[in-house]
């Protein structure tokens, strides 16, 4: 057991914790519009120096996000170093008229402080520092080296992590990455994440004519939004199933490790339909299907679609382009660029060969060994500090995971304070403080832990 | 023969026209927004007075758009009213970026006035209005008495004239109307237009989760847009039939009169395609079988699809709705109100009853007898001020004309300056003023042949 004054530092310094998370909160920093991003970085860069961590702001090129970057060494422990990957950037605030407070507001209700980024990732970071911050006032020193690398480029899927991971790689070594989140579930259980899965968000537009048109020349100017929903539609069965030719082959089949790991894994289906107001799952999933579909399912989703006239009212227009955006969700062996092409062969193959496809960005799916130490250090300090914790062999979201495993070549971990439903993404997301404090703590453990292995 | 000092007077007044044209452009008056409606009312009035004519705003109540009434008996043949109907509303400008100038600007640039508004329907408007002013002004008196009916809600499907029609039957008693506009097609030839097209309006919306999520989450929570794209799908075949069970049940054939008239009418596919800059019309359309779908064929038209987020960049959002608007064109004999009642049970019975079905309007299609009298004035007029026209049994396009000819009991004919490429309910919709000219002297020759008739 180690000293637990940092633990008390924690507690005794929350309301610190929650002030510097509504200051977050309140820059706001949307990749996706480039708002906010140098004045975000440089206001993370001031916390990172105020709570004792020596920061410097890294750069590729003009027009890419930085990267802040945080350092501390380890005098009783020089040898072992844990980093914290986390982000400043957030995703658009859109719809605004659905949220209760101002998206960049930090308002404070209760257990729970709301806005864009409350938790999604500025909550998480803020926890971090804090941690680190806890072991420097009470001890003088960290259990280990310290690393952060905080990007702004996350929520439009890290298109530089990869540069800049081969460019600071020597600066960035490491023997273990704490990754940007960690949910936590409907009963308080941290999940302990293993891995990533990938994403290919691509645009899809088409044109029949050059321009808007009266809609009772619908009788001979054909609908652009007609042949999306046609070329839409070829792509999944209504149980989800992707219908592009060879979209599966290389994906493994979970092992029976993998199998035990879900299985163990818990799950309440009625809270998490209780929770977005379902009856039902996609293809009427139950039970261990719905489990392995969140741990290693693949899918097609329709993240936005436009075309015509949609404000208020009736307008007759017939359409001259439509527009759809689809993101799918990767599992280990799929190559986005090898997918990229079987989805412009599959539209080409089905007639569409004139729909204009934009591919924003690739992310392959990455899973970490679950017989690496660094799991049950992890998962040790997550037992201690939230009293129990979940195993779980992927996240069904992404994240950058593939380069940093691999071009580090460092066992990469999530955990953090996440509340699963805490909207993430969506109106009104918030954090929880009660988990901010939990998982504060958790870091401090990790560092203990990590280091005295 | 008649005296020609009016057809001179206009001529000799193109500048007064325009100026008054561009004033009225730059009062928006958006009814699908209520934005500038009194106040382009009460600029319609205003111009009414200035030429001579009586006016006085008609209202039924709270919250409906007034109509602008104008009125001025003839000395010398008080026995025949001739009515022009219009309106001062417009279509929504969206999408803004895409004008040159601003929509309400009223910009002139050589023979054209740009803005919204500009042809539909300010521009036929004021061509009525300068006419009577010109035989007023020219002569002391108009040829017959004149009716102006002007009304506000015409682009969001006139959904009070036909009560504004029964309140004041009387007072809008008359023997013909002129309707709100008339089509000019590409070799410049006016198209005496006999009927129009009915129109079912619809939004379609669904909901499978009580907020939008994480798009990680697709693997379980369904999406709306893919039942919605499901379901819009099952409405019409590729070739633009509809698949509606008993949707055109009640159809009556083309008679061989039609077909007559239909076969003599000009259509220059090859013009029609190069404006809209397409290769082939829909279901692969050619010749007879192109103008028979463009004066009587039924639509369903997918006018606006939103779902998600459809703004700049890349965001993984499962939207929690999905929403389609639609209009259908209906053809004679189709009464709106089946057909919602059979859109309902198509969507029952292909398993999608929870979709919810907003319906905006209905309007059933009217057509006017060919040999009526008032059609050979019209057409005698409309030689004389275009040097050539042509007839048409039924426009592509709606308007309340079967109100009007079942409750005033008058033949409803369309005639007027609209050339068919101005780009009506699109950016940069314009008015040409060669065409404004002739189509003011034409209602100068139409009420002096109907009045002299």
């Amino acid at each position: 057991m180690t000293n637990m004054d940092h633990l008390k530092h924690v507690d005794a310094h929350m309301d610190d914790l929650i002030s510097d998370l509504q200051m977050l909160i309140r820059q706001p920093s949307v990749s996706a519009k480039n708002e906010g991003i140098e004045e975000c970085a440089r206001l993370v860069q001031k916390l990172l120096k105020d709570s004792g961590i020596n920061s410097e702001i890294l750069r590729l090129k003009k027009g890419v996000a930085p990267i802040v970057y945080g350092e501390i060494m380890s005098k009783q422990n020089p040898s072992k170093t844990l980093m914290f990957y986390n982000h400043y950037d957030v995703q658009p605030a859109e719809p605004f008229d659905l949220w209760d407070d101002p998206p960049f507001s930090g308002t404070r209700k209760g257990n729970k402080i709301f806005g864009r980024g409350a938790t999604d990732d500025k909550g998480e970071l803020i926890t971090r520092i804090k941690a680190v911050e806890a072991c420097m006032k009470t001890t003088g020193d960290v259990p280990c080296n310290i690393k952060f690398v905080i990007e702004g480029e996350e929520e439009t899927g890290s298109a530089h992590i990869e540069e800049y991971l081969k460019k600071y790689k020597k600066k960035f070594s490491c023997d273990g990455v704490i990754w940007e989140f960690g949910y936590v579930d409907a009963k308080n259980r941290p999940i302990i994440g293993l891995g990533m899965k990938g994403l290919l968000f691509v645009e899809m537009s088409v044109s029949e004519s050059i321009m808007d048109a009266h809609s009772s020349l619908a009788v001979l100017i054909k609908n652009p939004a007609w042949k999306l929903i046609e070329a839409v539609k070829t792509l999944r069965d209504a149980d989800g199933k992707v219908l592009i030719e060879d979209w599966y082959k290389e994906v493994v089949p979970f092992s029976k490790n993998d199998l035990e790991i879900i299985r163990k894994e818990p799950f309440d289906e009625s809270i998490f339909k209780k929770e977005f107001g379902i009856k039902s799952f996609v293809g009427d999933k139950k039970g261990m299907d719905a489990k392995k579909a969140l741990v290693g399912g693949a899918t097609c989703n329709i993240a936005g679609f436009v075309s015509g006239y949609v404000g208020d009212g009736a307008k007759t227009v017939l359409p001259g382009d439509a527009l759809v955006k689809i993101d799918f969700r990767l599992i280990p062996k799929m190559i986005p660029s090898r997918q990229v092409s079987r989805l412009k062969n599959h539209l080409k193959s089905k007639g569409f060969a004139d729909i204009k496809i934009k591919v924003f960005h690739g992310e392959a799916a990455a899973r970490t060994d679950s017989s690496d130490p660094f799991v049950s250090q992890v998962k040790s300090a997550a037992d201690e500090a939230f009293g129990k914790s979940i195993l779980n062999i992927s996240n069904a979201g992404t994240g950058p995971m593939h380069p940093f495993a691999g071009i580090l070549n460092a066992p990469c971990i999530s955990i953090g304070s996440t509340y699963m439903f805490s909207r993430i993404h969506s109106p009104n997301e918030f954090a929880r403080i009660d988990l901010l404090k939990k998982a504060t703590k958790c870091m401090c453990l990790i560092m203990d832990n990590f280091g005295n292995s």
